[in-house]
């Protein structure tokens, strides 16, 4: 046959052992619970979207990390000669590669909403978690391909939505036990600084250089800003941003707010949609919750309030994030659509659960193991593991004759909770010998007596 | 911004609704809870692979079907220029794309097996249930991004196995209300027919023509076998398999097979290792498996037993099959790991339950929606929203105060069992109004009676 080949995953992939999937549906499990809870729908979309769903939506940077799927059968025929012989690589992606790996949930979702807005009952509030896919330099933390965990409303633009959801993130933090902080800010407090300084026609460089400060320090940005045409002035105005951050969301620290960017409306408008938004909030909730005007979120199609969390003991970046959006679905031709979501970065939740000691997450694996013995005593186990089996109990049996020791082994490797031994002695007695793993403890029972014992730790 | 962009999705993929994704989750749950019963543990492993591991694995024809990720940056640079300027497709594919979109979910495995075999423990019985994409023309019942749904055992030859992979797809197929029969063979039994014939060189084209036979008449596939090379002689002899075919299995039907292929050792070995694997199942479970000697299998991986499980009421081709193979894991340096495996056709289930009048599967949706009359009731509501949520009821309050219509449709459409109105009367009486949108009745309760009443079918 072909050649032996030599195991390996792809750059920036990752397999998941079944420990680890206990883990991620654990974490999965709590998040999907409180999408139910507060009344989402799941829905999935294709991995795989037509690449003009998906190019321009993401920037120049974003379409470059795009992962592009070759078109099937002679892909060449009818390619442009001058750009093949010239090499021109991204003038011929069009022309190579119809179809591309999502990027991300949200635009396949206004894809979605679009397509199936006669079917929807509006707002709409669906969950989606699914893999996405970047053609980013992989690094701790960050993926080529990776779970996205979505939850949206669309259809309203109601202030108790931005509430309803920083309660979730709440509610799911709390539960999964990791420390957080929910950062909150407005797009509109941000335009509002440059309207107040009169260039709001540079909202986008300003938001996309100061969406960088958790990678690099003020000092560095206050360069970029110049570079980016910004003058001393202004760069310094930005700087009383910083300042200004960290304020507690109490009055006083509203009142400065609100005297830094009186000369903006729209500023003033983003700064009462925060105080209607907390007035929502229990103070329990608002306790992690910290305004935080830095905060810019790289996606521009935010246009309200803009939300992230940050994992208090471990540097890993972001763990979940999210925002008011206006107009998601223009760019399919559905307008004036307000919506919002936000996204749990499920492989990052990961690597801080795995990394934490406290252990055991998630379900089981098989509760019990019976020992092979050989054909005389097969019927015997084989009938008693098909009763467990129907009350619900994970069992299995070793399917060849081993020698004891490797068996027990097998059933002590898989983190198996019980052994039934059940031999000649048993069978005559019609009882099963149940060895606890844990404890060593072994008893004699019948069978009633084995699905109590096992019926107890036997579900998820 | 960008222009208009019709949505729409890629060819042969498809968009997943809340309800249709509530009947998926609903055949999710069920094969799994099986799987766990019978002591299968999850895995997953990612989308993207090497194109080297996946390629020569799946026949000429599977190569073509692999969908191929162009690689990132400059992919034109350093490629061969005469390959380029003659404009072979196929020949430049290897400098082109890296990696692939994995074909099936047994390939991975295998790499799965290999990379990790110092940390698994043998017999290693593992599920996984993940989408897999294959560039086929789409036709019904066939999709180029669909889920499979895997159990194997690796590192064990007992025929035990068999038997239980029987079982479970019969506790399966039974939960999931489809009639269903298992059609099992023999791979040896199929060699040994060769054997008999002295032709077991050609044994691959033999089989590659048998597998054609759920889609061609038999009359049809006679020809292949003479275009093949076969001659008239042993094509009538292949006959005899098809009027073998459908026998009872009874102690005479046995004998007749015996006889057809008692000149060879691995039949006859074949046929003794079916009456072991049937000697394990209770009648109950055999009364829907048949010996079907012209099931081949299309991979030629499978070196024994071999299953396919076919709807008994809807042409929709196989909806479950697998079977033994001896070295799955030898092309990547694990040699003699014989295991056994299968894998549930979840798309067609799904397809063959979405059209199916029984309805109500899977899980509801929102229980109850809060009717939202404004600022000055809002708060009374949210209060009692929290309760119900921490009670574990799915429940969600409309977010505008629109008009009541409006929101009792809403409420309707998505599903809602109840509605809750809590105005002025409820809030100075600290009760509230729950409807019941099927019946159409009202009561006034309390925050108990409230939880009480939704509570009995709160959870999924």
């Amino acid at each position: 046959m072909a050649k032996v080949i030599k195991p390996r995953l792809a750059k920036g992939t990752r397999d998941f052992s079944p420990t680890e999937m206990a883990l991620r549906r654990h974490i999965f499990g709590v998040i999907e619970k409180y999408f139910k809870r507060f009344g989402f729908d799941q829905i999935e979309t294709p991995a795989v979207e037509n690449l003009e769903t998906l190019t321009g939506k993401y920037g120049e940077e974003g379409d470059r990390l795009i992962f592009k799927i070759l078109n099937s059968g002679d892909y060449l025929d009818g390619v442009d000669s001058t750009l093949l012989q010239n090499r021109e690589s991204n003038a011929l992606i069009p022309q190579l590669c119809e179809k591309a790996l999502r990027y991300d949930l949200t635009v396949p979702f206004a894809r979605y909403v679009v397509q199936h807005r006669n079917d929807i009952s509006f707002p709409f509030r669906r969950y989606q978690i699914q893999p996405v896919w970047r053609a980013d330099r992989p690094q701790k933390g960050r993926y080529r391909e990776f779970y996205q965990c979505d939850a949206d409303v669309i259809g309203s633009n109601s202030l108790l939505l931005e509430a309803e959801f920083i309660q979730l993130i709440t509610l799911v933090f709390r539960e999964l036990n990791i420390n957080y902080t929910i950062k909150l800010n407005s797009r509109k407090i941000l335009f509002g600084f440059c309207e107040a300084l009169g260039i709001e026609s540079k909202f986008t460089a300003f938001t996309t250089i100061l969406d960088k400060l958790d990678k690099k320090p003020w000092q560095a940005l206050k360069t970029e800003f110049l570079e980016a045409g910004f003058s001393d002035d202004q760069t310094k105005a930005f700087e009383s941003i910083n300042d200004l951050n960290g304020l507690e969301l109490s009055k006083t620290g509203f009142e400065n707010l609100k005297a830094a960017i009186k000369l903006s409306n729209i500023g003033q408008q983003g700064l009462a949609e925060l105080q209607e938004i907390m007035s929502y909030l229990s103070s329990q909730t608002l306790s992690n919750v910290r305004l935080d005007l830095t905060l810019a979120r790289g996606l521009n199609y935010y246009t309200g309030a803009i939300i992230e969390v940050a994992a208090k003991d471990v540097d890993i970046g972001s763990i979940c994030g999210g925002g008011r959006y206006d107009d998601l679905t223009g760019i399919f031709g559905l307008e004036e659509m307000s919506g919002i979501g936000i996204s749990f970065g499920i492989d990052r939740i990961f690597d801080i659960l795995s990394a934490s000691p406290s252990a055991d997450h998630g379900n089981k694996s098989t509760s019990v193991v019976f020992i092979n013995f050989g054909n005389k005593e097969l019927d015997y186990s084989l009938k008693a593991l098909d009763k467990l089996r129907s009350a619900g109990i994970r069992a299995e049996i070793y399917p060849d004759p081993d020698k004891l020791k490797k068996q027990f082994k097998y059933a002590d490797n898989k983190g198996a909770s019980h052994v039934v031994t059940a031999g000649e002695l048993e069978i005559t007695k019609s009882m099963y010998t149940l060895k606890d793993l844990k404890t060593g403890e072994q008893e004699l029972l019948n069978m009633e007596g084995l699905i109590n014992t096992l019926g107890a730790d036997a579900y998820i």
